[in-house]
């Protein structure tokens, strides 16, 4: 069981869109290319995060891609949940009550003990992504750097044109 | 992103088998009928869980299915690798290392702050589940038991001569 590879291309997005400065905004094509993933595979990403209200999408001229919320706000889980289904990770279909020896289902309130457990450990899953925002992760990129990245960017988006807005 | 049905099934067949006296066996079929579910598809799942070592099948006329380790021995991590692949729940590809942009690739070396935190809460959701043994599960079956799943279980073992080598 994997999480879908656009998890990290959403995860990476927003996390560019984070960086930019107030105002400014991204064309899809632009960042998919900053990523270099292909434009029509990523621009369903967005749309997804958009849709969950996470992303904002400006038309126009000078319209493009931006965070639609502040980066203290979006949790990890927030972004990953927009991307993947809402859906916990285990399937209970109740398997207890079925069978020749099942008991009459009035006598299964209780919550299956495997089940809680397998909730459990999902519940642990999401807390770790739920305690991270994104705010975290722009904190990480501009105190641990890879050098030259910064540089190379403000390169290329004066050189393309790629933000707007500014 | 969710994990196979063929999890919850192989959860209670384990806790099934674990619930049997020691030296009992049960055929792959009898044990796929006490759960109500399709023998084929459950021969599959006992089958990962016999490659894993977690279950023995013996062969014979007075064969079947048994756990082939103690019950405290085993985890319901272990349980679920063995039916599921042993990947982590994120995939990084380093995108981070593409894109016009990156870097040279001797300047990445610290690990991508998105990858460590998905594979902290990937950690949490194993550390829940490497700390459940199977023996755990049997102690909430006994203590907090379903009535009479107990005994239309021992009726219908009896009836069927499901259980064998003991």
């Amino acid at each position: 069981m994997q999480l879908s590879e656009s998890v990290e291309w959403g995860l990476h997005a927003c996390l560019a869109l984070a960086m930019m400065p107030d105002g400014a905004r991204v064309p899809a094509r632009a960042l998919a290319e900053y990523h270099g993933i292909k434009p029509s595979y990523f621009s369903k990403v967005m749309q997804r995060l958009v849709a969950a209200g996470i992303v904002q999408s400006v038309e126009g001229r000078s319209g493009g891609l931006a965070m639609a919320q502040s980066a203290e706000d979006v949790s990890l889980l927030q972004i990953v949940m927009a991307i993947e289904d809402h859906q916990a990770f285990f399937r209970c279909t109740e398997i207890r009550q079925k069978g020749p020896c099942a008991a009459a289902s009035k006598h299964y309130r209780a919550p299956c003990t495997i089940a809680k457990i397998m909730h459990q450990a999902d519940a642990e899953w999401r807390r770790v992504l739920a305690g991270t925002s994104l705010a975290d992760l722009r904190r990480s990129a501009i105190t641990q750097p890879v050098p030259g990245v910064h540089e190379a960017t403000q390169a290329w988006l004066t050189e393309t044109g790629a933000v707007r807005g500014i």
